[in-house]
């Protein structure tokens, strides 16, 4: 009945006896609660998010749904665990494209301990969260469902990406050509379906960012952007990619006291502006040149 | 013909044999240029910005005009010195108010030195600039042009202010009761004149906003925002407060490397939703009762 999720990009997998989140047929994403407060932060999260007022309804489609907690066997034969039962955003996909974003220059929470703080700030200034405000944390593409081939680059390099770099990944993202060779550019073919578009990720991003801009109720430590769309279909000429964007993640999320989250909203329009960048890219000869330009305006 | 800057509220200050800005009666303010390499970075981002195409004419107000360097005797009577010459942003005001906000949770560039970012963490982590994504540095208000009193709260105080408490300083900068006594809740009487309206300090700040969302030349370490209006003439009454503000302080501008400069750019929007909150709560009884107010939208 359980299953390792196939479409996990980032975080603690489920596989050889490790403790990770498993997936049912029902569209159910279970996530092992972890036994320090972080796994009482994330439910507390999730059920403040739930019940408070102040989260337009059209804010809260950009997070999983939460139904409960529940005890099931973990994954890694430890018995019977508590889990958070979240909805599992891939499951309605025959074969997402699937992209995790930890936003923010900053992944700690000014209150969490000094070992924690320490071991962050480390991770942040060796990645690429600190110069773009964003690190790419895990990336997963299939790029032919008849043999299942798929471009999952490492994470090593997609955590410390310079600028230019990130638009090549955020191009190769939304290209039919990912699966040639590396010398190839980016055609960049998808990018208006997926990224533009009126409801695509750029636009599903702006929505998020005005709220960003207002709400002092969260500071999201540590948090995720997810980017899924549904490429099989685009390859067949369909004119719809499926794309949303979630927010997952929620086990540092911290009460704003007062002030907007600067943190996550500076990365998130760092982010806005790399898919801009992608989306307003001039096509040449069908060729995307925006990786490669060194204009700046 | 040169003298000690009498509203200067940041930053070292040219008294007491201690090396200082200095300003003359044309409207230049000589700012001791740094040795190390302070000094010529702070050059070299005047150069740049004078010369730089892709800085918009719009842009350009916002920061003081660069009228070269030259050697003049400086304020530690350590002789002929070299100092930037800049335009004095507040000869023309009869009595100024101001106030220096250093913008962004992140005073350090990634590149300094690992004893400079030690440092720099520790005083953003001691004060505001984590919590809230700035720190007011300093704050000027003449309270009356007759006996020249002034309101200047100390600056440990300033700097570390929880989200209330920084609600209050801002509400009694546009307050025409701030000379009265600290239990009288401020009437924010000139808000509309100087944080609002079409030239108000909010629009300036949000045309600064917009640049910075796109804009991948510069990244600003502890650079700030200078608040400037003329108090005396809307306490007799004119509708017209001269209030501008300028960026100020560039001796740790980066290189943006193809980035924005989200940590500026967060700590920006977050001074703007303080400033908003001020600008848009509901005024009884002719008491602005913004900064006690629980409420949060």
């Amino acid at each position: 009945m359980f299953k390792i999720p196939e479409h996990q990009v980032a975080g603690h997998q489920a596989k050889d006896g490790i403790l990770g989140p498993l997936i049912d047929d029902s569209g159910n994403f279970y996530k092992p609660l972890q036994n320090d407060e972080r796994g009482s932060k994330e439910i507390a999260f999730y059920t403040s998010l739930s019940s408070d007022p102040r989260v337009p309804d059209n804010i809260r489609r950009y997070f999983p749904i939460f139904r409960g907690t529940k005890a099931i066997n973990a994954s890694d034969g430890s018995g019977l665990q508590p889990h958070l039962v979240l909805e599992d955003v891939v499951s309605s996909y025959q074969s997402p494209s699937v992209m995790d974003i930890k936003i923010g220059s900053r992944t700690w929470d000014p209150q969490a301990s000094e070992s924690y703080i320490e071991k962050c700030l480390k991770k942040d200034r060796e990645s690429s969260s600190l110069t773009l405000g964003f690190r790419i944390s895990g990336l997963k593409l299939v790029t032919s469902s008849k043999d299942a081939s798929v471009w999952q680059p490492g994470r090593k390099f997609l955590q410390n990406l310079a600028a230019n770099d990130a638009k090549l990944v955020l191009s190769r993202f939304v290209s039919s050509n990912v699966a040639s060779n590396d010398n190839i550019h980016p055609d960049c073919s998808f990018a208006s379906k997926v990224f533009g578009g009126p409801s695509g990720i750029l636009e599903q991003l702006l929505e998020l960012k005005k709220w960003f801009e207002v709400q002092t109720i969260f500071h999201f430590y540590s948090c995720s952007v997810l980017v899924v769309y549904e490429r099989e279909s685009l390859m067949k000429g369909s004119s719809s990619s499926g794309a949303v964007v979630k927010l997952v993640d929620f086990a540092h999320v911290a009460d704003a006291k007062g002030a907007i989250d600067h943190n996550f909203l500076g990365g998130l329009c760092s982010l806005i502006k790399f898919i801009s960048d992608v989306l307003e890219a001039p096509v040449e000869n069908g060729i995307c040149n925006n990786y490669c330009s060194k204009d700046e305006h």
